[in-house]
């Protein structure tokens, strides 16, 4: 399945989360492999490439939405997503202590905490460099 | 209760939602003012007033995180608060149809509909001016 | 079925909230009326009739878990139930204020507007007596 | 837009809620008209579509879900599909009865008045005929 | 307590999951063992034993309401009861994958990676015999 | 900041969970110490601190909107805080049970799963004095 909304989609992927997309792709290739089609093509073929919104505040829009669902393994890839997209981390953590208003201070502690861990994953991948 | 937090809050309230907060003083008025006073010092005097995002991007957030909670009436009050902080309302949609991917079409569905009758009764005040 | 446990949990419901099960019975009755027989046999019988927790305590756990639920219709009923259960009329309001911390500002407001309205209407029965 | 997906979605859409697409057409076709080809396109193109499961039980672990996630305006629609599609009134109510269970007795009691709801409004049109 | 409701529940639970309700009893018998009384009592002594819905769409209607609650436990638990009461993996793949359009694709996947690792286990097992 | 209310809120927290916020102050002093700051503040110092409800009910009401958050991490948090405040283990068990009727079985049977835990680690704790 290789039509113009999974290459537009693909394209943003390869972009702001090459190794997520990947992660996706691998997990479902056995048990749901149209499902991994389906990411490409509808959020991200159809929806992040629509004008009118740029980037970087579609995935920090994503984020507090995600904390509010307490999505973690998500919210742990938006976060990668939106820092490739040119977000600063303090923008990031910004969403994050919002949401203590809106999804209550549980919600945005437990996304609190993942952030530091992404944080840090980046921080250590850079030292092996 | 009129100390620098509250004096912050009010200050931000008055600047995009003045009518909003109105609204929300005067229903807890007889119930629970004490949480009028929270509302303006906690979210806004504490949060909105932080360096680090604008306010634009801080109710763009709100929003898609309120999508995600299904909180209909706050909802309506932040996109009138977003386009006040000079969100277009193509932003607030874009927001809105995002959230299919995230929160689920039903959600995104719902808060169409309100944002649709949010716009409208603006458009409709316009008129009489 | 007027088996040992509906008789438990109707004694219970004939306590504090008559007007309440009488609703859910009379709405019930064409199309599911065995649910009904369920909310007095499962949540009364079996549980609010247990010792270990009083019954006002009962009332406000299940009001707070109701605000973060967004469970409106509900939490109208179990005002009336924790107001004729013994509790005053400001635990219920402190526990509303508190959720803000724990289901976020949204959900304590809604519940809050709730609570006004349900403390409205008997004061306006009151005066009719 | 009037790809494959959409002639696929537009079908199966045709055949069990033509009115409830055609009203979601309409109040999206001012504000977000792409979005209504996102629901046609995507949830019925794609999805209900595949095989691997009959559209009779796609409408009911829909149901199921849409009683656990609240969304009572989307419950309706789907009752409305799930007759279209061959389900019994019964097994409506046995689906929304058994989610007191997950999503508790609120989710299901107000779930449960909808589909009272939606079940007199098609005996009140075929009285009309 | 062993009354006809127990009985009646736990014969079913004995056939569609044994292994699953075993556990539950155990991780509460020094705690709340009542609690594991009421489970077999309630949902499936009076629930799923009832007439209007065969067991298996018992099971894929409970299935896409834990994917939209993200109960990951028991959703594991009801992907075994569901292969037990005569569900192909591929109903219960399908049943995931349309959880994107109403619960969002963050709930679907990690749903979905639930049902691999189920899955897996399982055929582990079958190696094993 | 060291304000009146951060004074405050620190005396409840010193009281009744002093390795909880412990734990929130480390967790939080590298990636959004404020956010620290927010949580001894509001909470603790502005809601807690308030009269008209004692702080073992405050504690209760939090446990069971949390089980209906399915927010584990601070569950067990308030567990431990609801024992410090002088509630009985067996009040927390029953808050947790009732539950189920509101928030569904798998929420209260994945909370009480963790407060077996809590209540195990204290009891280990306590025999190694």
């Amino acid at each position: 399945m290789t039509g113009e909304r999974y290459e537009r989609g693909k394209e943003i992927l390869d972009r702001i989360n090459p190794e997520g997309i990947g992660r996706i792709i691998n997990e479902l290739k056995d048990i749901a492999p149209d499902m991994a089609d389906f990411v490409i093509e509808f959020p991200y073929g159809d929806i992040y490439s629509r004008p009118g919104l740029d980037l970087k505040t579609r995935e920090l829009v994503t984020i507090s939405a995600l904390v509010a669902l307490g999505a973690i393994p998500q919210l742990r890839s938006h976060i990668t997503g939106a820092l490739n997209a040119g977000c600063a981390r303090q923008e990031i953590v910004e969403v994050i202590i919002q949401m203590a208003v809106y999804a209550g201070f549980p919600a945005a502690l437990n996304a609190m905490y993942a952030a530091k861990d992404v944080f840090k994953e980046i921080d250590e991948k850079e030292k092996k460099k």
